[in-house]
């Protein structure tokens, strides 16, 4: 039986993007088509994984604004994750992907600014049977859950900021 | 204050190897000198992520017999742990790298092949101070653990192999 998985990368730890990232990489490595959209982050472009995309050749779309969680204009937030949104539906239908990642999508949901049923119940009727998609994102609605394949949860043992260190280039973004 | 950091990505999840390929396609996109070594996995070069890697010109050792824990001839399973840690040794200490990911090498301290304890003693003494160190794999030692900067557990929620839908071609291998 081979189908097209909905994967979800959640919880509170490091390395939600990160896997995606390596999933993308190693289906690249297979010659699949692949795409990202990035949600909530912003359009700097200077990300390491960002600058790797471009030198790949592999499409990325970021749409967020990255201030989410401070924004001082939450619509023009929330009319971005619609946005996204609407450009992924675009992508996901078009048929021409193999591996579709939605960085940090959960957050649109788990804030309101999408309906998370009416998600699933779009992607029910037009993800093609063969696209594997993979979610990342804290706070993955439970709904979400029961309806993915895989759903894996990143759990912080340990992290450097306890000990005073910084995020470094090259690792965490 | 900057330093290289001691990573570690364990559990029983998924998204270990994946988090720290994610990891790498990062780094190589901010022009990080990067290199790999996987411990367990067979030097089949089939896998999606050394096809990547040849194709970015990434640097890739694979020193396991793929079988270790079914393996007949442990010996010779246990003589490739420690000629992939001969090899590790070399890379770390060379000062020719900014990120060198070990993959699996926790199995080779959790059987015993490799001293947990002589391990760290050689990586406080020959790391480099500003070299990323990545480690992945299940039952990580708690000495690794103490060791480390960062930990992060992989917990599976749901898997599709639950379903009956078996492992899927450049998305995890």
């Amino acid at each position: 039986m081979k189908k097209g998985l909905l994967m979800v990368n959640t919880g509170e730890g490091k390395g939600k993007t990160t896997a995606a990232l390596g999933m993308l990489l190693r289906s690249w490595g297979r010659d699949f088509r692949v795409c990202v959209i990035q949600f909530i982050k912003a359009e700097t472009g200077k990300w390491g994984e960002v600058r790797a995309a471009k030198k790949l050749g592999i499409e990325w779309h970021t749409t967020g604004d990255g201030f989410t969680w401070t924004s001082k204009d939450m619509e023009e937030t929330a009319a971005r994750a619609r946005h996204g949104w609407e450009l992924a539906r675009e992508k996901i239908s078009s048929g021409n992907y193999d591996l579709i990642v939605l960085d940090e999508f959960t957050y649109t949901m788990a804030y309101g600014w999408l309906d998370v049923n009416e998600v699933l119940d779009w992607l029910r009727k037009n993800r093609p049977a063969n696209l594997h998609l993979v979610i990342t994102g804290r706070s993955a609605p439970e709904e979400l859950i029961a309806e993915a394949d895989l759903v894996t949860e990143m759990k912080v043992i340990k992290h450097p900021f306890d000990k005073g260190i910084h995020a470094q280039a090259g690792v965490e973004f």
